[in-house]
């Protein structure tokens, strides 16, 4: 059996099976994560010469940059979505619109050991990445051009990672993309109309079902939500009302470094260490933003494939329950 | 190097590389269709009882339902996300919207041979299954309760497909999904300001541009569209502006039908044997409705796995330029 269900942020439609119907986490294949082109890689320690040039990295020992000593490495992707240079020159071809491929895109390299898995680094080592999301993002911010800086990891081959090192990436676009922009402007209209942020409301609504927290601390909180697109989807809000990621302090974010490093752990506990995506819900910048947005981090294992029926449609088929795939990742057997 | 495109129809942006850095059929990886289950298949002849009853079948030897004899069959799916009993009962979860999970899940098996593609049946054959979508369609729109049809196949397990027996399936939903609304929409909103359709000035772009399209015949026309979301994606139109695939003739079904194996055949040659979906986008059912519509087929070739950029935003990255697959697919080496 099955419901349907409707998020109330961008009006998306999903079809949640019950928990009797639901699949566990036995029932999925576990993912594959080869390590063993370490010998090729250029993320590695010692091989700096061979990526372009850094942005930025965590380098303790004070060491040079584009040597070895760093722990964290920001990079420009060697072969970039988008380019930095130029204009936009933006214009019409027949009935389509189109403009120049500006923008930026970053990597960034979250640890010098190969064989280590982002899930696998201490919360300090988490904090410093994540510290590297923001000072990414208030930079690029400065670029008048970028109107939406996304940041996200794909983990494993079938999440679509291409290099094994463990790494994320960061974009930086010239406008707000489709899905961002309708939950942006769905939690505005809600805060039009009822004066209250929509992503409050469903935290709120979360505590007290309680049946979909997986866990919290002082700052965050990680929940399955209502209305999800995939099995063991997660999403982790800052408890309180936050529009800015990029004023978060060192110590909000090693807050979030702990419960991101434990929902990680959960996940691949709990699935058998699958492939995932998660990726920054940010407000967009040089923008006319008000309040309203609550950013959050999603986090999303890649357990099934995406069939033709969801791309089709924006319609999901989601095959567990999120409160069952609370539960499970509530109760596995994990220690930080 | 890219470039950013925005389609007409529902303002989505994408990135598309250009010729010069785009990937061609050989810098995929085949993907891999094991056909070896025959013992175990339900949906093979003789194994008619396995199954739920048969909802319509095309007998030319005019078998008993449910026994051999069959070329193509349609059942009930074993496993549906929605079910034809009950009432939608819609009501409120807190903030959520909810209603029950009613409606049709149907499986039409296009072979009794299990090591048959579908790209491999005669137009004959096809126009069989083409004939049983249209049927299905028509049928499922006579329950009132239903406000969409949705048509698809998934083949090759990376693109979902969970039975290797080739097969389509038909989903009868209560409501409009999102993608599907937005797309028809856009196109009213195009048509209410320009007195056009969409689609067809799309249709006549194509047809002045000439780069990208693959194949026609007198009553069709398949081109790779100028803002794709994946790499060698094909859209199926009827040339002149059609509303209603219920109202199809017979003659027009069989053009679609050598259209579509060839197009099939196309991709199947190029690029090594590729999962791919399609879907049929077509009207709303029990639903106001103005000719404004232009139902067609999409078809997308499984080459990459889509990561969390493209979930997280909408916002696609096409490693192959529309042009470029346009020409592979009409030279490469396809007889019928």
């Amino acid at each position: 059996m099955s419901e349907l269900r409707r998020e109330p942020i961008v009006g998306r439609w999903v079809i949640v099976h019950t928990p009797k119907d639901s699949l566990g986490p036995k029932d999925f294949p576990p993912a594959e994560h080869v390590q063993h082109q370490a010998a090729i890689c250029q993320f590695c320690s010692g091989k700096e010469h061979q990526t372009p040039g850094e942005i930025e990295a965590v380098r303790l020992d004070g060491s040079a940059p584009n040597t070895p000593g760093w722990t964290v490495r920001v990079i420009p992707n060697k072969f970039p979505a988008l380019r930095i240079e130029g204009d936009l020159n933006k214009r019409g071809i027949g009935i389509f619109d189109m403009s120049n491929g500006v923008g930026a895109h970053e990597v960034v390299v979250e640890t010098p050991d190969h064989g280590k898995q982002f899930a696998d680094l201490s919360v300090e080592e988490m904090l410093e990445v994540l510290s590297k999301y923001q000072s990414r993002y208030v930079s690029l911010a400065g670029d008048q051009r970028f109107k939406y800086i996304l940041i996200f990891k794909n983990f494993g081959e079938s999440a679509g990672a291409t290099v094994e090192h463990t790494h994320s990436q960061v974009i930086a676009l010239p406008m707000i993309p489709k899905y961002v922009r309708e939950e942006i402007e769905g939690a505005k209209q809600y805060h039009n109309y009822r004066g209250r942020c929509v992503f409050c409301d469903i935290i709120h609504q979360e505590y007290q079902e309680k049946e979909r927290i997986v866990t919290e601390n002082a700052e965050f909180i990680a929940f399955c939500p209502y209305v999800p697109r995939y099995a063991f989807e997660t999403w982790l809000f800052p408890k309180r009302h936050n529009s800015d990621f990029g004023q978060l302090s060192r110590e909000d974010l090693s807050h979030l470094a702990k419960i991101l490093k434990e929902l990680l752990g959960r996940i691949k506990t709990c699935l058998a260490n699958p492939s995932y995506n998660f990726f920054l819900h940010l407000a967009p910048v040089n923008f006319e933003t008000d309040e309203s947005y609550h950013w959050h981090i999603e986090i999303i294992p890649k357990l099934t494939e995406v069939a033709g029926f969801e791309w089709g449609t924006g319609f999901y088929i989601v095959p567990t329950d999120p409160g069952l795939a609370a539960r499970h990742l509530k109760t596995v057997n994990y220690t930080a």
